[in-house]
């Protein structure tokens, strides 16, 4: 197996050195006040990165799609409603797992490429006099279309409506990378997982419950054990879990927050959002457009890319893997065939980011797209060195 | 935070240098032919493990509790009864989570220290003649007593029954360390983690379902997406996972099971066996008694040792960790404080385990306990030195 | 410290992440016969590399320049004439060497950027009738201006005069990278380190010694100890070294050689052979020359690019260093200001060598020179599209 | 390979997790400022170390032996005098690579077993009223024999004898494990490698030049290239090497020392004493004796204990490897087949030092040898449990 070019695929991200070593640790007694050590500050780092005060945070051996259970098992019972928009593949899964745990879903089916219908879900909220909608569900960043969502006006349409409902954001692909205030827009559930902003290793799954989101878990009636909250909290008090926990990955995401928290979090989202101009860039350059309907809605983590009609995208994406031995990500969904990816997320630096669009540059050249070679590059070449690329920027 | 003392905890074990290397992984792309070729094999070893050829195997980014989960809600539905014995705090456990579940358990309350009541299960299996009893659960080795029980009893008792529950069994904390024989068995869940025979850090869900515990998942009623078999079967076909998997740690495992097999299943069996039988010879020079009641019972990965009446057990962990950086096990639920327990499992040399015997002695003799320093040691030296350890025992 | 930018200095070089794992080894007993099957296999891997079924190789916890040291002490006495060309600042750094060990240098002065006089060679060699030379002295690859020379010629200039003096090769930047053929070219002590082809971290000086010379060390009066080939010889014997080993990169070498002779040497030299080539035509599409006079003497490992007249070529390497977190070589000696350095060695891919092209073009648009951005890139990717590059390449 | 129990050689030693993980370094520019951060502090922690302030640190990659060589071919010239005594077979190679670099050595052979005699010393420099010697070597701690001889003992004859000559310590096996006092005893040149006190891999020579040692290399003619001071602080001036330096080892050098100032050295000095009293109170249990003669040179770093008359000590080297996977130390020179050795210097707890009192018991047991089981260690642990053993202790 070979590792030496990095990954451009939106998740898992390439892991710094120093988080690698973090998580590769020898046992510990995970009973034992060491844990503890790792526990607490991992824990008060997520928060502070979901920028809550409040908050109580929670990590599971599991992944973000164990976040969205959590979100749901904890907090509602069977028959309960929700509302969701479904505007990319990841939407589309939650709202599925909705339904496979008996809660009656209200779609509201929104163009792939587009963000959240905010005010559709005033609209619905507000006709909803007798509070049917236990809550409501967010994808902050559709990680299959390079779509970002609006959650403030999600919560400005709950608001407006006066409406109870929980706000659950997935935020998974956006957590640690793009700007997220829990307590600011009164996020409910905020679930997110360790192998995207946090650069580790996929195998936590990361939620932060809101004291209201807190409350309703003492009337929710899903079954759960293995996701329950309140045998968390409990193993917690202890300086413990219910169960046995990924000690190493714990003390990455500790250190983690400590390298997120240190660079300053606006820090970081300011480079990932120089990273991912230098793409767009490299996009426009190339006269290709992002599946992203417009510049309000671009993603700062991927970038889903819309190839000439009568293209398999995804031929690029395999012969990158093959010839070039760099992986991109496929479409999904609706958009399979139709969008490639490219992740520029997590660990990555500009100069790291230009190899990748060579790459993708030689793949679409080699596979007959009217590109031109040092086209794209040189577009995102411009844009860094114009803005503030530095050595001191990957903390990472 | 210090490393150089060996863990004695019943899990997770020392992890083998092999095996740290083996999760320690840059990202590959897990959408990628490169997943396959470490999903698979991976599959494949734990399904030799498990000494079964038509089991199919599943592994999430989980712990054992979610396996135990993965079992109960891909098979039953709400209001299915199970049949179960109560004997340690493991098995007190996933009753508990059968119960959260809308599960009627049938509790057959055991002393802990000894094993499952096979003839106690035939009785209650024959007198239901309406087969209400949808499944069996046992726990093959109660990690809190260190008691193994006879699971081929518990088969024989189904079949003197004639009655067609399902077998689902814990070997959380037996396999890969003791003898486990899924198709002998007629086991029909095998439940298992990454953290206790397999060397590994916690992190992993590892189960076994046979072709009627497959059957069984189409009519099961209890809502399940994380933890869904059918949706891990899907992304298995090809090649990938329904969605992000733990890629370092299920590297992790393929290296695990490749070594266990190398080494030979049963040689590894008698490699724990003789660290064990060293271990309780220690235990008697010191002329102190296991929880467990009898030899056949006795647990060849973890012994629970009872102190004298009126001396805190816990005092000895507590100190251990404190005074000589040892990390053993506490007691837990009705023996908490009745009994410690040094944990032998996974990647222990003979050497190594006197160390723990050693520090033991330490220990009781510092709190006063009537114990001669250097007994126990020289009662498990006079084991090893007969019993062929050799330099070569610790493949791992 | 970040780590994130490969490396584009002409060695130590990126290092593959399998390397590093071998070096990173806990303690073993470098008495026991475990070390012998580190030692014996790596020493017989290097005479693979080097070409040899004759030669003796010795491995030093030491640097190149310790190779070089061995060469002389091994095989001269104080006194002795040597003779060598100096073209480099790493040929300087030998003669310098010799000099200070009191042997008599007749040095060929010759310009940097051409390759070693082997007609000079021939002219000097046939004139000392009576052989006072002992030594004729040939470094290989000129790391200080990415200048190749022909051995071989070397070779035939030594036969033509009828000449015995022993051939030394400084072949630190070239073995492992570059074809070289110790027993064809008649080469009697070939130098080179750990820490270029071989891939790993500086820490070995790695010598073969002909027949021819291991004759000489019969008679040599230098002084030395540390260096004492025989006592190497001796301890091997033994599967021991006459002091300790530096075990963990003794065991990265063996690994480094079964990796370069899985892919193949001749799949090795071709690798950088192509690597080098995209470099260059990306120099090329800058309007720039290297500081090699002519493509028969370009190095595969390593470009020394000059700059405009009036233009300080160290200020791209600060530049590169400080603005982009990218290293590349400086200009050393004679060439200082004037020339700045691409290594392109090891472990290395296409993708990786685009991202140093595309940093040099940013650094050198940054401080005012007239280069196009994506222009070099898109030489070289024109270069590597067409050439075989393939993800399989990267043994790696 | 297996890695599980710990080695007791003495050196190198247990490596902890912590400097494997500081070693185990990403290849970084070795002349860009970064590697400054690492070489520069490094050598003020082995000033520290050295209990000096005046001291010039020089850091060869290299080994101890190359240490020994430092000293000697920057300070001397061919045909000097220098005094040595012989009890040990590290004293005798220091005292065979002087004659090999072509000085005149007066030796005092010394019963191996005995410390340096300091009163001969004397003797012989009031004697030599030309002041013919010109240096006089001092081996602080006999690693073949385990006997520790008074420096400031040595120190004294200079000084009663009104003698110039310099003072050269080795101090491999003692520099950071039992006190060293490079100004108070006012060594000239003192040398250590890595891979004992400083716990890290084999591969660095590590020496203190005193102001006077520098002096005196301004007149030193024997050759020298590699291990030339003058071209290593040219270096170092310019935050570099005069050729490639093993960066990584380095900076596990930088660790180590920051891991040992900031335990303090007095406890790191209490601590290896603490040890390795608990090993000579199991000497002492089993009725056997060390090749120290007399308590005031018992090293404690490492113990040479004497075998029965007719018993190969060796045997127990080979058996404890063999059977039981565990590395002690053979018997050198003199004292080969009649003693055996434990190393407990570096990275060990009482733990860990248990399990190898335990092996060598069941060793000498299996051989024939009439010893105790357990008794060596009830000795051991008896100390270890009254003098303040704590799970603090290491730092390691």
């Amino acid at each position: 197996m070979s590792f030496q070019n990095p990954v451009f695929i939106p998740g898992p991200t390439n892991i710094p050195e120093c988080l690698r070593k973090a998580c590769d640790m020898p046992t510990i007694d995970h009973r034992s006040p060491l844990f503890g050590q790792i526990l607490h500050p991992a824990r008060e780092g997520v928060r502070k990165v979901l920028k809550s005060t409040s908050a109580e945070v929670f990590i599971f051996p599991s992944s973000g799609t164990g976040g969205w259970e959590t979100a749901l098992s904890n907090t509602l019972s069977a028959g309960d409603t929700v509302l969701a928009a479904r505007n990319g593949m990841f939407s589309h899964r939650w709202i599925d797992m909705c339904q496979r745990h008996g809660l009656d879903v209200q779609i509201v089916e929104t163009p792939w490429g587009e963000g959240l219908p905010a005010d559709r879900y005033e609209e619905i909220l507000s006709a909803d006099k007798g509070h049917k909608i236990k809550a409501v569900l967010a994808t902050h960043n559709e990680t299959a279309t390079g779509v970002k969502s609006d959650i403030a006006a999600v919560r400005r349409a709950l608001d407006a409506a006066g409406h109870p409902a929980l706000l659950f954001v997935d935020g998974v692909s956006s957590i640690a990378s793009m700007d997220f205030r829990m307590d600011e827009w009164g996020v409910d559930v905020a679930v997110t997982g360790s192998q995207k902003g946090f650069m580790l290793s996929a195998g936590l799954a990361i939620v932060g419950f809101s004291p209201k989101a807190m409350e309703a878990t003492k009337t929710a009636q899903l079954p759960r054990t293995f996701f329950d909250v309140h045998d968390m909290a409990k193993g917690y008090a202890n300086n413990a879990y219910p169960y046995t926990p990924a000690v190493g990955l714990m003390n990455g995401l500790n250190e983690s927050c400590k390298m997120l928290l240190t660079e300053g979090l606006e820090n970081v989202f300011a480079r990932h959002h120089r990273i991912a101009e230098g793409v767009r860039a490299a996009v426009g350059a190339w006269g290709l457009e992002l599946c992203a309907a417009s510049p309000e809605v671009y993603s700062d983590t991927v970038s889903a890319i819309r190839t000439p009609e009568g293209f398999n995208a995804t031929d690029i994406v395999t012969h990158a893997a093959e010839k070039y031995g760099v992986a991109f990500g496929v479409g999904l969904g609706e958009v399979a065939g139709k969008v490639f990816r490219i992740g520029h997320l997590g660990s990555l630096t500009d100069v790291m980011t230009l190899s990748g669009i060579a790459t993708a540059e030689m793949c679409m050249v080699d596979l007959g797209l009217d590109i031109q070679l040092g086209s794209g590059v040189a577009a995102a070449q411009d844009y860094y060195r114009g803005n503030g690329a530095s050595a001191q920027q990957d903390a990472a």
